[in-house]
């Protein structure tokens, strides 16, 4: 007997046709003996249908209203699964978040779990019942509804996975696992049979959005072993995200991520002296804007020029800020590009084995991709580059690197 | 300063510019200075797209399960209206059912408030906030979700203005009020000024649907008096429920109440002993047969006919159950008819006053309308006809008590 956690995302629930299929598999798995938990996701395009509707009511809807309204589409797929299983005779219950012991932040939209009652779930899963949760949303000390972002569903799933030390954490998607880069942008991508918990993160923080990124940083820390697989293909292996990759996979690039659209902001002539940069990204973290990529390049004669990426939607805010900021950091001449994208190669080991730099931009050069800027971390490798070639530039890296060649 | 509870059905609340229009009145409301709870149904259709979406899974849907899905239709409201009254700058806050502190007995379906927890209530309205509930739902000792049944958020409306003593309860509906008949059927219906809660009740539960019988009696116990009023006309008074009608009120015909529908089982020869009763209606109320009248005709030579009325769709069970039964009453001829309706006459101080009786009949013998049963309480008298002869049965009743004319 195994205790498993599932996770069906938005387009594996779309229809009840859908969610009957789901049921299939859940009570084959229940039949096993399996102690099963299943978080889901709203059905479809439900989530853009509530969004749609608090739109014809008003541009800034109250954080706490929309969580609340946001997770009642959980709630609608939870209940429906739950009754496709009973429909085949097996005993089955949905819990909203609230109901399944979960207990957040009180950060409307994006939520953190602060801790996962169990009683509940524990108590339905003795009775031998498969259990339903609806994903994305939590409960706050005053028993308010929260949900923690765009993708939450996972993180839901991952953090049951530790709370109730599951044997295993599979999420079920539209696609057949993690790739080696976007296959819609390049055709000889290919799902990797592993990649570690910070090759994840890098290639979801930097584009590659097939996972949560909370969702990982949560199964890093617990050391949950996550499974990625695609919900209509059931003989396809998937991604295993786990932490014990042997040694011979932990030295070489395994993906290439990329976003096809980002703006930058450049602060030229800002004075070189402390305190700037928090005058600076403090009033930007306060309005909002989500800040990327930061470079700050040497000093001249005590003026340095500070750059730094944003979503293009948060470009204009982003531009108010930095010139209401004027007052504390002097006048500086503020220009921004909002027609960027970047490319990133994502490997453990990067930084110890010289060489990967130098053959990421020499294939850039060589198919004439321009470098607006460059970061990188231990495991990754981002340069800037126009929007318009990105895809270029995920294509040719994805050459350059031998990604189309079985692990 | 009043503390006034409103109420709008699914039809004052179908689209969000339906929702902007009550955030206005509700906006209104509160810069006079009052406490203002608005409790809300789900928008225009949304209850029956979930019952249609848990139709695509199952012909028979788990209770529990199904309120857990029905409950989101109001929490989306909630949230909506919540969100229009921020966009007014008016402090609001939606809670389900659950938050709002209503707990209920844990029958799915048409779950009973057992209690109120006010706390949390008290608290928003203390902090000058406009407080929106989810009506039709509320939340057992376990933390599942219940719902009341149709037409149910008129009883979380009338329990919450008892709960939090409220000084104005007020139901708004997409008619004027309670009417003398219903307008479709008899042109010459008016609505009424007033009519007491035994009056409703009758009104209510044969046929008049504009409130939710349960609304009505727990507005009795806690003498709680109820405005119904349309939502689409401020300058109309509409109906006053309550109990304290003037005396020469109390002696006439207020309404006529009908149903267009009705299903009626006669089992002929039954042994008239004690028991029988309890065997035949017994395994109805087990089998969720909702039965309406019943008559016992006297008894010849020890047998006996019974004959009770069901709603149509509960025909073909109700047949099955008296089948069965026969082992513990005998056997027996079991006829049906499914293409019945009921008309009442409906007024305090019937029983009496000779003469509403006889004038009942005399006019539905002038008018060639056939009696199949009848049936009375002491302010109603109810005349079971065929289907088709229902419509006319109420315009010449309207006519014969003369309830076009002014109260």
């Amino acid at each position: 007997m195994e205790r498993i956690i599932h996770k069906y995302g938005g387009s594996s629930v779309a229809t009840p046709e859908h969610i009957k299929r789901i049921a299939d598999r859940l009570e084959s798995r229940h039949r096993n003996g399996d102690e099963v938990v299943a978080v889901v996701s709203a059905m479809g395009s439900r989530t853009d249908e509530l969004y749609a509707l608090a739109e014809r009511i008003t541009n800034s809807p109250e954080p706490r209203e929309m969580d609340m309204l946001l997770s009642t589409g959980e709630m609608v797929t939870s209940t429906l699964l739950s009754m496709a299983l009973h429909e085949l005779g097996v005993e089955a219950v949905s819990l909203t978040g609230a109901q399944a012991g979960i207990r957040t932040t009180a950060v409307f939209g994006r939520a953190r779990i602060a801790d996962i009652q169990t009683e509940r779930l524990e108590k339905e899963l003795n009775r031998g019942r498969v259990v339903i949760v609806a994903g994305f949303q939590g409960m706050t000390e005053d028993a308010d509804v929260t949900t923690f972002g765009r993708g939450g569903s996972d993180t839901t799933a991952v953090a049951l996975a530790a709370a109730l030390d599951a044997d295993r954490c599979e999420i079920f998607t539209d696609v057949a696992g993690i790739y080696t880069a976007d296959p819609r942008v390049c055709p000889k991508a290919r799902p990797l049979q592993e990649i570690g918990y910070e090759e994840m993160l890098e290639m979801a923080t930097t584009g590659a959005r097939v996972m949560h990124a909370r969702a990982v940083e949560i199964g890093e820390q617990y050391g949950v072993a996550i499974r990625v697989a695609s919900s209509f293909d059931e003989t396809a292996q998937g991604t295993l995200i786990h932490g014990d990759l042997t040694m011979e996979q932990g030295n070489k690039v395994r993906g290439i991520a990329h976003q096809n659209h980002i703006a930058k902001v450049t602060v030229r002539g800002v004075p070189d002296r402390p305190g700037i940069a928090a005058h600076l990204f403090e009033p930007l973290a306060t309005a909002g804007v989500s800040v990327d990529t930061i470079v700050q390049n040497a000093s001249v004669e005590k003026l340095t020029d500070m750059t730094f990426t944003v979503a293009p939607a948060d470009l204009d805010r982003a531009l108010q800020v930095v010139q209401s900021a004027e007052n504390e950091i002097g006048p500086a001449e503020v220009v921004s590009d909002p027609n960027l994208g970047t490319v990133s190669i994502v490997g453990t080991g990067m930084a110890s084995a010289p060489g990967f730099a130098a053959r990421m931009f020499r294939t850039l050069y060589e198919n004439k991709v321009n470098i607006d800027m460059i970061s990188t971390s231990d495991i990754r490798i981002t340069c800037v580059v126009a929007s318009e070639q990105v895809d270029e530039a995920v294509r040719s890296l994805h050459d350059a690197f031998d990604l189309d060649r079985e692990d």
